[in-house]
């Protein structure tokens, strides 16, 4: 949104830097965690984002200010779908507007843009383990101030939080966990340490521990005396926390649960937590979406908005699906051809629509929650006993789960469908979020065929085809709109000709079909006549089909939405020279960088794959 | 060994099926138990294997099969280190003496071996969640019997088996959780979760419970009587547990501990295992090595045994270190030159002879116990502070944290080695163990640096170079011997050319410089004059350099030890043919295959590369 249409005046407008914060009364805090709302509310409806759970943590982040001072204390979030209200009180505030805009600011904490940022971050769950080893950097004299890893309870459920907790004894240096506790990952949690967090929340002692704890306070005058209190205080409250805790028997200390809206309170835990010894986990609970009814009512709806006029909004038009919904529709449909069918994610069934398939089989579909790798264990067992599991997971998530795609589905031979989304570049969500190592990846795992159809047609082609001969396969499709036809497709593993023609060859896979014939169309105004190609497979290749189409043309473009280096493209490039062929193969793709935020159409543009830049480089080539 | 060097009588040698092991009595379970042990000793001396693990877990397996029915019933061991007495006692007594031998029988369970293998496995962690996968195909008829998991503790401190076990009680189907606990995982087992176990096992209340388990079976004449026994039994067991537990506080019913060499008690637990009707989990504690003593006083060296007469045994002769050794000294160096440069590992501290480091550096060293994706975190939050973490993992090991390689340590641009070690074929190990993904996975990341020394002197060079100018990057090294030598290197990032020649270009990188040495000897003999050419640098590669020999040749031979799908062979076949050059180039390299178990050097020969291998396929191309 343009920066003139908000509202500059104002506490929150008048501070200097997070140290101002330090010195505002209570009533004041209230005023700026109003402004702070307001303009996260305001921008994140505009440009798109995490609403809910950064509604949800302003208080929290408001006391972690007053109580830490980065970037001397290093506060490492997870995930990152908090730290809205940490960019903007400490230096981002001005620039808040331009969020998750092409050269903006990022939807996540990011080294490069803010000294104030400790750590970069988009996928969750490894705030614990990148503080500790933060926090094992103060006996070498590199870190001085206190380290803090802030998580939410969804990621605590992955299995890297829990490898990080069960570190945090051992390693001895001293780390402030908060668990940010909003009852809800990004959907519902999931599992048995998600009920025992609940558990904890929900004790009775809550209340008596707030009533202690002020008393405590009230007997201790003097900074000296914190410690001594905290003597006191420590088994105080392990008496009193009387359901016993998962953090407290791996030796962590646990205190908690504690309001996450209450400032006065949490800064009283921080200055407490300051002066402890040792590492400790403090439970703090919020509400995700605080302040706003609509949100707060619905928050899986608001976990992430989509910026205004986007195309690959939340309700796509009608008759143009998007791709996640053409998808779910098709498991749905295999789910009626046959029982065997079963479908599972790992907490996207709002971004992957999957509800098509849960609202009619809600028992036959599973959400194991923010658990990617027991994902992929699990479809394995389940193929281990002949039922069909459909697995979808967005393409930057498949790469926590690539050693059980291995061991566990490809190795034994297991049928399992993995339909991967957001295959490609994403837009908004950035670096953290590109889903462009599946093909290249993908690719070189035995047994795994790799497959991407360009439109509803082929998905529901190659889709049917594997549930009559299931095996382990990827199925990968981009972010937004996926295009409809009813037509003939070939036959499973071969290659399409979309267009007979001379001069030079021009091969799409998937979203880069439509591109392929988009730059075909401008070619052919130059009075070329390109042969178009829709290569569908690129594991097993159809190498027969590809060498005939080498043998017949000049110049073949390949291109694909993923990392050049690794990718299709050079595959058929190195046939090409293996068989001593005079056609030039042309790799168009990803190049070897992470590529930032912004709209899907301007990454792709920066990156040249718009039809002129295809045919662009085509004449460069031409020329050279 | 060969199978007459067996004594083949005996118990152990008249059953004819596990059926017959329901049998016997006890004082013929303790007769068994003992030739099973023997068997074990024999063959694992002399083939090589998991020695101490399969020693403690004889008395475990034979409960197991008296108590349930494979196939029907599903038994999922975890790693599989434990599974040998299983091997023996199913099917594959009669040809156990060709363990890990090509063409022989697995070290780890294959589906493919036994209808008795429920499901294939050799990395840590994933019985729980494949468990659960099995137990759902219940309620669609699939899986009529029992599924039983059996993991380790060691196991059991990954995040991996910790979504699994979140993921329990949600799923509702019921499985059985044997946790053989033996105090450690390879090396000592490392975290707040493993003191837990400690405390449970060391409970006072275990006596009790064995005496009060006695009694309420002798108050249960019946089978029918035996679930209302449960009933009570579940909350005597609960009141005796005074500490509390991680696994009751995640909803799953514990049991335990239990004698874990005590048949006798065991089997009575199965029983009522089988019979109550939720998910549970079994605790029973071992001791690895059982029966052997020197093995039992150090399961640790024992852990993996080398086969007689291997020249890659644990104690490489003098003056010829194995790369393991080579680059814990290197690190070790480092650390003397550097007071930044930190070392962790996996659970790995042996197997890549780490104590090197550890032994003079015990403060800057860390072993995080198995939990790869930590481990690569971990070392991401010491490298934002300054330090210089260097990481060695095993390349399969690497496979489970590829996405903290990506999103931690190369989007963020970190400073980490990862020294990559077993990269290439493995041998005996066998599938599940090959190092054949990190070349071509880490070629695709951007800002990753991907690099193979050729022997020691160009290791030394490569770490020291990356010491003084750090920055994400992948050294990769084979399993087996070093070559030592005192030479001037190439600078950073350019290839070698180690013979100049005429009519062809070998290229080896790192393990294959040594074959293409010995091809181009061979070679020679038959008049040819090859340049020899070490590439050192996958990624970046040496493009200038790679690009003027291609112009100097008419066949170029790439060949690494990974996959040739997505190699650096393909990249530089793909490069020849985008500027147009006449070279061919053949590349060699692993095929698209799981390689099964055999002597490494049996591998290289199946996959083509030996020095006669090179010179056949390089005939057959200047024929073809």
């Amino acid at each position: 949104m343009p920066s003139d249409e908000l509202r500059k005046s104002g506490l929150l407008w008048s501070l200097k830097g997070p140290g101002d914060l330090k010195r505002l009364t209570y009533p004041q805090v209230e005023e700026l965690c109003l402004q702070v709302r307001e303009l996260i509310y305001q921008v994140t409806t505009q440009n798109g984002g995490h609403l809910a759970s950064s509604l949800g943590a302003v208080e929290l982040v408001v006391s972690l200010l007053r109580s830490f001072s980065p970037p001397e204390d290093r506060i490492v979030f997870d995930v990152g779908h908090q730290a809205y209200a940490y960019k903007i009180l400490t230096d981002r505030r001005d620039v808040f507007h331009t969020l998750r805009r092409k050269g903006g600011i990022a939807g996540f904490p990011r080294r490069n843009e803010s000294p104030y940022d400790a750590f970069d971050v988009g996928h969750s769950s490894t705030s614990i383990s990148v503080a500790l080893g933060m926090a094992k950097a103060k006996r070498y004299g590199r870190q001085r101030g206190h380290v803090v890893a802030v998580i939410g309870d969804g990621a605590l459920l992955n299995g890297l939080a829990f490898e990080g907790l069960n570190n945090v004894t051992p390693l001895k240096d001293k780390v402030i966990i908060v668990l940010n506790d909003n009852a809800m990952s990004i959907n519902h949690r999931v599992g048995g340490m998600a009920e025992h967090l609940a558990r904890i929340s929900a004790n009775d002692a809550y209340q008596d521990i707030k009533r202690r704890m002020k008393g405590i306070l009230s007997e201790t005058p003097g900074g000296k005396m914190v410690e001594e209190a905290l003597g006191r205080w420590k088994s105080k409250l392990k008496s009193l926390l009387l359901p016993p805790n998962i953090f407290e028997e791996m030796d962590i200390t646990y205190w908690g649960p504690f309001d996450g809206h209450n400032v006065e309170e949490m800064d009283r835990i921080f200055h407490l937590a300051k002066a402890y010894p040792e590492s400790l986990l403090i439970h703090v609970v919020t509400k995700k979406g605080k302040g706003y009814g609509n949100v707060e009512s619905s928050p899986t709806r608001f976990h992430g908005v989509s910026p205004k006029g986007s195309s690959s909004g939340s309700l796509p038009a009608r008759h143009v699906p998007d791709w996640s919904s053409a998808v779910a529709s098709t498991i749905r449909d295999m789910g009626r051809e046959d029982g065997a069918v079963v479908c599972a994610t790992a907490a996207m069934k709002e971004g992957s629509k999957l509800g098509i398939f849960s609202d009619e089989f809600p028992h036959r579909f599973f959400d194991v929650g923010i658990a990617e790798s027991h994902l992929l264990a699990f479809a394995a067992g389940m193929a281990a006993t002949g039922l069909k599991p459909v697995i979808s997971i967005y393409s930057t998530f498949l790469q926590r789960a690539m050693d059980q795609l291995v061991h566990d589905i490809c190795l034994p031979n297991l049928p399992v469908l993995l339909c991967v989304d957001r295959a490609g570049l994403v837009g908004e969500d950035g670096e953290t979020h590109q889903g462009l190592l599946d093909l290249c990846w993908g690719r070189a795992i035995p047994n795994l065929t790799v497959m991407s159809p360009r439109d509803v047609a082929d998905l529901r082609f190659m889709m049917f085809e594997w549930l009559s001969d299931p095996r382990p396969a990827l199925l990968r499709f981009p972010k937004g709109t996926a295009p409809d036809s009813k037509r003939k497709t070939a036959p499973w593993g071969r290659l399409e000709v979309l267009q007979e023609g001379r001069d030079l060859c021009l091969v799409g896979v998937g979203s880069t079909v439509q591109l392929m014939e988009e730059a075909g169309q401008l070619l052919s105004r130059e009075g070329m006549a390109p042969t178009l190609v829709d290569l569908r497979f690129v594991k097993p290749l159809d190498e027969e089909a590809v060498r005939k189409l080498l043998g017949g043309h000049r110049l073949m473009v390949v291109a694909e939405e993923g990392y050049r280096f690794g990718g299709v493209g050079e595959h058929i490039g190195s046939l090409a020279n293996s068989i001593g062929s005079p056609c030039r193969v042309l790799n168009l793709g990803v190049s070897d960088r992470f590529v930032p935020h912004g709209k899907r159409g301007e990454q792709l543009q920066e990156e040249g794959l718009t039809p002129e830049g295809v045919v662009r480089m085509i004449h460069e080539i031409q020329l050279g």
